[in-house]
């Protein structure tokens, strides 16, 4: 239906986690947890007024992920999902995307906190954080909603040989 | 740093949206517009459980943008920017993403609302709504905070000659 597109990381984000063990599984779960976001000196004029913001999004490749798989067994849950209706990385197109404290930009490095991404992703693009775009405070979330787990970090489970398919 | 990254699209998106100009320009102000998400048939498994969500995250190829620009004045304001501080769609990377209400699914395809993305667009991704991980309400958010604008719909300045770094 579409050709292939083609793109180019614009930078790398720099975490103390190296492994997807252990990685906290989303932001609100990271404890504050410190990273650095390095741009290419190319784009550091696209930095200007970003400092205003308490938040940004990171968009970038799960550069980890071996595979995709279309049913999975997320980190909060023991029941399979559609990956669509999981925030797991063993998504067809692997990109993901994380709402970070911004503390400070120098230099083309973004200093950010609650992260949740894997050292040396490459990054995609930075967006600003709007609540008025961004926040739905009380949106259902579906199985999220009934599921009571409190796991802060991921385990192993997206390196196992991959399911295809429902 | 990094290699070229190769991506393919899992559907289209379609909108009453046809031209930038008029289309709105986030998920909020717009008033409710409806499309359809049209997934490829290889991926309807992955869309098991996401009818309990009120909202998704369609992530997708902003297609119709040109150029890339560092410096742009965006729709809600009258100042140049950096791009990296707005959601202007003339990033490096033309990735978009928007949280649109999710009203229904069948055999592949979702119906969506608050919709402000142009038709014909490549999905990339579909990511379930989250509260807990997407939602930071009184987060600060820069010169969009000072933005008196109540403009709902874009113009034609992306498709305006690019310029070029700050």
């Amino acid at each position: 239906m579409f050709e292939e597109l083609r793109i180019k990381p614009i930078g790398v984000v720099e975490t103390p986690f190296h492994e997807p063990a252990g990685t906290p599984i989303q932001p609100s779960r990271a404890n504050g947890a410190q990273g650095k976001v390095r741009l290419h000196p190319q784009f550091w004029p696209g930095l200007q007024d970003l400092a205003g913001f308490e938040r940004v999004w990171l968009v970038y490749w799960l550069h980890r992920q071996p595979a995709s798989s279309l049913v999975v067994t997320p980190f909060l849950d023991k029941q399979p999902r559609g990956v669509f209706a999981t925030r797991a990385p063993a998504r067809p197109t692997p990109i993901g995307m994380s709402a970070v404290r911004l503390i400070g930009i120098q230099d083309g490095v973004l200093e950010v906190a609650d992260v949740d991404i894997l050292d040396g992703t490459p990054l995609l693009d930075i967006k600003p954080y709007v609540p008025e775009f961004d926040s739905y405070p009380a949106s259902r979330a579906g199985w999220f909603d009934e599921s009571k787990s409190q796991s802060r970090v991921a385990d192993d489970r997206f390196r196992e040989p991959v399911r295809t398919g429902a």
